[in-house]
């Protein structure tokens, strides 16, 4: 117990280190002048080393080690030592002449990566990214023995502990058998009665006031964090304090109160952690599958339904002052605003029906990738032949919309596009099993009453940190592993069935 | 060499581990919601302790030890060098068990001081503020023998090296001798043309608009920082992303737009450091009487003048859309405005004049406190005799706007009051020597022509960083040591002989 006790301690010390970290994040996104970008990553730099060098002291991998043979640790305790180990590895394990070249081949592709871009500069960017595949591919065999895993699951194991390739590509095929045929007959659909736009400029400052007061509907606690602007919505900070972001543009108020309300999934589940375990990896949110699917879970299943549109409706009305009479701010076209499906080229800007085949295409590639079946010089052809066959778009020679669009390979970050599907899933298994549980769920959304949602949210997923590993807590909480059931069901009733 | 540069390495994760703590602390200020205080508070304290660890490692000590006998440093090295030591042995020559109980009583009687000042308690506080001075008199023994000063000097070095309270004594009583005769005098002058009140309201986004226009004429960088808003203006940040604050009250524009050009002088200071030595203490700014000597050149001497004056009555005009007829705002009634003298208790609001009377209060009194002439107990007696002497007010059992007014004392402060008030003096001083320097400044000043101005603080004060102590760099900056010459004759000429 007193090893336990002392680790505690020092996970403690980075926890605050972390809140430092965190803080100087945003304020470098939403506040920092230009000119002090240098001395900001150098003092972030600092934090980072003095926590890798806390983490990493082969003392700490002693402490855990005695630990374990302690025998009255209680269930938080050992979810607590179990990942505390887990970081002490990742830290520990590789080494620093290849943490030093994979960050650097990362940092020096990413740079290139945001004017390589802009430029359509494949051949230029090849070579880069080559080199970070390369160190990638060294880390994930490290890993993979350190972790017992096969190389490429141990990257997606970074960004959600348990999280396999085998239930990925599962479940992913089944998207890839129904959504490209869907996706057709839903933009048929939707061709027969077209969406009206909105013409009208809406005031970015009522935009935010609407933003606050929706926030405050899902119960975000202001006290503990705060809404500012920055060039893309975030949510940053640390648990008792929130800094969600968004941006405003006065011809598209759905993308600015979407991201907010995006965002503000992701802030619940931070605000609802288990105060008393917060300075514990064991108080923290589970990966980036669990966390995706809480924003989604807020945007996607409640904030794009009828029901939760019934009860916005009005307060557009009212805040915004609109004409009641307006077609384009009827129910009908508001919903059909808010769920038109469209083929892009780009991720970011897919509907909740494409999106997934936009992941399908970036997981096979990485995974290919690391597994050495397939090579950096690949990558535009078998970009182009997988857009064609699952969205019927050509990127030939388009590189800059197609595989050059995302920041994550040139950054290093392989493993991580599944994460966003698979929340998509997650999202959606659970808000069949909320419906399931409080029959009375969607009729409290028309009436904007979110706290039974919150509450059922909090106590089954927020307030249970990193207690369980995510495929645990998927099944206690939905009562059944992840499948793709319940999203696809979702997609055909709000896409194939209810228009 | 080889130990020195060790250090180098060393003061610059200092200097990294300083930044996250300054914007930790802006932020608090600025931006940090209500609820977050005690995470923060936590993660400030690490990074105090980590700062701690670093400075007080006795092979830091070895390491300057060896320094010290490498005969290849030049002048800013060996300034550096010193000024390293000086950290170390502050750091590391008191015991843990006074540190830890010095900055508890201090934290508890700040924390008590919050309401017991409103509510007037000086029977409560007298107890708390008694355990912070037993606290700081065994500070000021302790430093007193390892800096060979005495033990009030001790602490008055703290803040401003050099500075030792023969000089501050003598300089004081000088002031002592004439204000309160000419106070009285120059009351009874402004009285017979009394200063017309603004009624006007003047909108808060206007004022800064007006605010960032006289930052930029005065050089500020905003690549390199930003001006915002907080409770008490403060100049925050880091060298190379300074933030400064002000607050707007559509009532009195006057102390928003003073707010910000005081601001502004420390600002440029910091901005105008040595680049290539920001992350060694010798980059590093001077202490707090030199500091405060740059706002203070800027607001009293520059921008309360008739000159500036003349050059911001038409932008007031301009940008407030002012009735240019109204008497109100005229160069004669913006200068009397500008230069209104009064008797007061509060010190944060007295003029320029008033000014050093409050600090030669304060100063004689916790001089005496340190020493061990008076005690706690004895304060509010005193206080109210010396304010009657100085300024003819009575604060008898008015505590609140008496001697427990201040933050200071109860934050354990002491040695902190002078440095107001000598560098008001050093402010007089250097711009006697700029008109000197450049007999065209004042015409110059008139035109909204700030660049000669600010080069020559740049050149001779704010290049210099640390490189020289106080006493040495004032007198290299105007040609001789510190005298109360240049501000006496100033307020004269101000205040009695030029209205």
């Amino acid at each position: 117990m007193k090893e336990y006790l002392e680790l505690e301690k020092r996970f403690r010390r980075i926890s605050k280190i972390q809140h430092a970290a965190s803080i100087l994040d945003w304020d470098e996104a939403v506040m920092m002048p230009m000119g002090s970008g240098e001395a900001r990553a150098a003092a972030k730099a600092e934090l980072a080393v003095i926590r890798h060098e806390i983490l990493s002291d082969p003392r700490l991998g002693d402490l855990i080690e005695k630990a374990k043979s302690s025998n009255n640790l209680n269930e938080w305790q050992s979810s607590n030592l179990r990942l505390m180990e887990r970081q002490y590895l990742s830290a520990s394990c590789l080494p620093s002449e290849l943490v030093e070249r994979s960050s650097q081949a990362a940092s020096k592709c990413e740079q290139a990566w945001r004017t390589q871009r802009k430029e359509n500069n494949w051949k230029a960017h090849k070579a880069l990214l080559d080199e970070v595949v390369k160190a990638e591919r060294e880390v994930a065999e490290i890993k993979a023995s350190v972790f017992k895993l096969k190389p490429y699951d141990s990257l997606l194991d970074q960004y959600e502990e348990g999280l396999k390739s085998e239930q990925v590509e599962r479940i992913l095929d089944e998207l890839k058998q129904r959504l490209p045929t869907w996706v057709d007959q839903c933009i048929e659909i939707q061709k027969r009665k077209p969406a009206i736009p909105i013409q009208q400029k809406l005031a970015p400052s009522k935009q935010e006031q609407l933003g606050r007061k929706l926030m405050e509907y899902f119960g975000f606690d202001f006290n503990r964090g705060r809404l500012d602007i920055s060039h893309h919505p975030f949510c940053g900070g640390v648990p008792q304090d929130i800094r969600l972001t968004t941006r405003y543009s006065e011809d598209d108020f759905i993308s600015s109160i979407m991201g907010i309300l995006h965002e503000t999934g992701h802030a619940c589940y931070e605000q609802n952690l288990p105060a008393e375990y917060l300075d514990q990896p064991v108080g923290n949110s589970l990966g980036m599958m669990i966390h995706e699917s809480q924003s989604l879970l807020i945007e996607m299943q409640v904030c794009r339904s009828k029901n939760f549109l019934k009860f916005l409706r009005p307060l557009l009305v009212q805040i915004f002052k609109l004409n009641d009479k307006d077609p384009c701010w009827s129910l009908e076209n508001l919903s059909a605003l808010y769920s038109k499906v469209e083929k892009g080229f780009i991720r970011v800007d897919a509907d909740e029906m494409t999106y997934p085949l936009h992941i399908c295409l970036r997981f096979e590639i990485e995974k290919d990738l690391i597994e050495g079946k397939a090579q950096v010089s690949d990558i535009p052809e078998i970009w182009d032949t997988k857009m064609k066959n699952y969205l019927g778009l050509s990127t030939k020679d388009n590189y800059r919309d197609g595989c050059m669009q995302d920041i994550h390979w040139p950054a290093g970050l392989f493993g991580y596009f599944p994460c966003y599907t698979m929340g998509a899933l997650v999202a959606a298994q659970t808000f069949e099993k909320i419906k399931s549980d409080i029959p009375e769920i969607l009729n409290q959304i028309e009436n904007g009453n979110m706290k039974e949602l919150m509450k059922w949210l909090k106590l089954n997923i927020h307030s249970k940190g990193s207690l369980l590993r995510a495929p645990k807590l998927i099944e206690q909480a939905t009562g059944k592993s992840l499948s793709s059931h319940a999203f696809l069901s979702h997609i055909q009733n709000r896409y194939l069935e209810n228009t």
